[in-house]
């Protein structure tokens, strides 16, 4: 791809160049950045930045003007700026960011250009900071990276850039670095859903995947179905397809993909609230009626809804902890198996592979957990991602046989998990035991996962930071550039402010 | 006082008006108010407000616009306002909100007028709401109550108003409703700080007591003596001069004072590192040295500088828990005791009126701990405020020696008590046991404490709220208002929403 190309020329111009290219632990440990970047020089100066800090851009939107107004909002947070003249007259001082973007396109998705290129000052106006990108996605990463060089100084009351100038020139090692998110165990007020959102950009995490509905509760509006979220925990425990229209539009100006799930057939018994035929029976209310053409009547109607507001390239179809049990038990539906020749494992192949279908009919191509992988791996659509959550081992049979994989293994990737240390976190590596390169391009990148079942709106950040970005780093900065024991970047990790 | 006058009149008049006037606890149940007003009469309607909602007043200062659109964008913070027409074209509608204040005067201080009527939809024009109030803080209040009468409603999904028409009349029973922050055991960044402030104002709390310093840590900027907050944690966990003067715009902006506090002798060790010769010695560096005329010039000095950022009526100096026994075990502090002819309890009670006579100079009334009542009552300073902390029974005898009292007895209003519940929260009465009326005026109110040796700025709003509020209930509401069992208010405080 030219933009990798481009990085590679970038990286080669900056180790013939006299400054300080960044290589060794020690020299990591002065570099202040969370995720670390691809490439890092820095040098002995300090830069103060002018109290009308600017930025100009050759990029017409005002999705950037916005972005580097939030991220003057945040590096002005905690003290109030008013300068002490006496203590800076002779400093040279940073009046503003110049931004060049390459590319028109604003629109995100899957798999764009995430790279950007800083320099503090910029060599050829030394009174600016220079950034440039391909997209204007990747210049949101590049103004996250400048807003953790400027530091509040106590004696000139003002901003300032330490250890300039600095040349960095990165991108990411995974173009899938996810945060689930569960609606469904517990209600997430629209304003937690952006706080969430706000601190994913800060770690340059890239995509919210919003586990929606759950079998505990339904809380959104799907027009074609509008019994359905009579399933939520009370009424004012809903979105509107306007609320969730808003979360996406929010994650999408901050660069960040919301991949929407369902989760068929064996995490949906808050759907019979409204469509009680949805349940096998009143007594036996899970997985989905397989036997019923209104099943796949409503999911089809879901995700027709969903293609309305959810324009990330995937959706999310669950697949995971089916008991089938009240399949084989309900009259109605056990004659239905016999007369189509289907024992339980086949029924729920049927119903993986019909969803699947489904979405296709849509223009997404899908998620499933493992263990639709585990169970007939090779029936699923090509354009199958594995999510795995099970254990360490099946990212590399699922890249093995040719599908692509994200990797959340619950034993060190899922957030709920108290007990999982940030240091665990740090130390997940999504490519263990995957040496062909062709197969390692099929790990798409990896997932921490907050399941909602104890916590809510009042804990899920405290509960989500810092082991979250101990997971984003890994997903992030080049493998040869990760600390081999995470606890040499304790200190670059509390001081990140990413938590 | 006029406004008392007023509020009778306007009670009278409303009581022989056609609107329920409620009195019942059924009724209450109804009210979603929190805290309860003085007085509330509702109606069988519902108000849609428009889109524009607006607001018109005589009153000429951003500060109060400030208060109506942030007011404005907590009503619309938790669902996208996309009306549908179909839905409302037969509703009457609410354009917006007329604001008449009687006083331009806008200083706030301690006993300022906190009344406020409101009317919704005004008699004379149904399109508005009215809000009228002696000042522009009582009106804050006024729109506190305004923005709990609006409800999204997920068929018109737009704000409405239940239960028009609507006629309030409220002002508080104390007017000292204070919480303590304490950032010296552990350093609240600037942005929580304002947070608390923020949620104080929904429960309209109207005193932030800010213990700034104690031993673990000084953290704020002494112009005066530049050392003194060496006792930081850390460089980066620090207040500027500029940084504190902002709290206090901050919180004026909501109607909130600041009481400053340093906690003299016996909470100062960490004044020492700057100025170790404030330490009886390097071994025993606890309380103040007393036999040092250093140590009342920078009791001065810090005074001298609070009075620049700390405008309340107030200072707090603490004055409780001292032990003394470094000040006999320390040569020249012994000695001294001796050529002054002081026991330690001699010595404690100097020291406390001769900071109370530094703080006086500056023009400040005085709050102490209990301790000093307990110990010297009788020598206080007439300007004293007594703050109570250690349990129950001192405000009868503090008000009974004419003494003003602030109640925050640690059995029930320390939030740092964790298993104190907010039912206990709400029962503890600042009046127990003090029957004679002139004497009650001398409670000017109560304040819940939040120590900070547990918690930081990840968990103070969760272990502040909802407890907080139930004591903000109890110091605003009416007496004959309040529940006699706190389990009756359970649902409303739910839905309050203040937490």
């Amino acid at each position: 791809m030219a933009s990798e190309a481009l990085l590679v020329a970038m990286v080669v111009a900056l180790a013939l160049s006299n400054a300080l290219l960044v290589t060794s632990e020690s020299e990591y440990n002065k570099v202040k950045i969370w995720p670390m970047p691809a490439s890092v020089s820095y040098g002995h100066s300090h830069l103060y930045l002018s109290n009308d800090f600017e930025h100009s851009t050759n990029y017409d939107s005002g999705l950037l003007k916005d972005a580097f107004n939030r991220m003057l909002a945040v590096i002005r947070l905690d003290h109030i700026i008013e300068a002490n003249f006496s203590a800076l007259h002779l400093s040279p001082l940073l009046r503003g960011l110049h931004i060049v973007i390459s590319s028109s396109n604003h629109q995100l998705q899957y798999g764009i250009d995430e790279s950007y290129k800083l320099t503090v000052p910029s060599p050829e106006n030394p009174g600016y900071a220079h950034l440039e990108a391909q997209t204007v996605y990747g210049a949101l990463h590049g103004l996250q990276t400048f807003s953790q060089l400027c530091h509040f100084n106590f004696t000139s009351r003002v901003l300032e850039v330490h250890m300039s100038p600095w040349t960095i020139i990165d991108q990411p090692r995974f173009s899938y670095r996810g945060l689930l998110i569960d609606t469904s165990r517990h209600y997430l007020p629209l304003p937690i859903v952006k706080k969430v959102i706000d601190s994913m950009s800060y770690a340059k995490l890239n995509v919210l995947h919003w586990h929606i509905v759950d079998s505990q509760s339904f809380p959104l509006e799907i027009p074609s179905y509008p019994k359905l979220w009579d399933g939520a925990y009370s009424p004012s425990e809903r979105y509107t397809v306007a609320d969730a229209a808003e979360v996406v539009s929010y994650a999408q100006q901050r660069g960040i993909n919301v991949l929407a799930e369902i989760d068929v057939p064996g995490h949906a018994r808050s759907w019979g609230t409204g469509y009680p035929s949805l349940w096998p029976s009143k007594d036996c209310q899970q997985p989905l009626d397989v036997s019923k053409e209104f099943t796949f009547k409503v999911i089809d109607g879901i995700l027709s809804d969903f293609s309305k507001i959810f324009n990330f390239k995937f959706v999310h179809l669950g697949g995971d902890e089916v008991n089938t049990s009240c399949w084989t038990i309900t009259p109605h539906i056990s004659k239905w198996l016999r007369e189509h020749g289907m024992n339980e494992s086949q029924a729920y192949q049927y119903f993986i592979l019909r969803a699947q279908n489904v979405a296709l009919s849509h223009g997404y191509e899908i998620v499933n957990w493992e263990e639709t992988f585990n169970d007939f791996g090779n029936k699923l659509s090509r354009k199958t991602v594995v999510h795995n959550w099970l254990g360490g081992g099946v990212a590399r049979q699922v890249v093995a046989s040719g599908l692509r994989c994200i990797v959340s293994n619950q034993d060190k990737w899922y957030l709920d998990h108290l007990d999982t240390t940030w240091q665990e976190f740090y130390a997940n590596e999504p490519l263990t035991n995957i040496t062909n390169l062709k197969q390692q391009k099929l790990v798409i990148g990896g997932e921490v996962c907050m399941w909602g079942e104890t916590i809510d709106g009042s804990d899920i950040e405290q509960t989500i930071w810092p082991r979250a970005a101990a997971a984003a780093e890994r997903l992030w900065t080049p493998y040869d550039k990760l600390a081999k024991n995470p606890r040499e970047v304790t200190g670059r990790l509390a001081h990140s402010g990413v938590y």
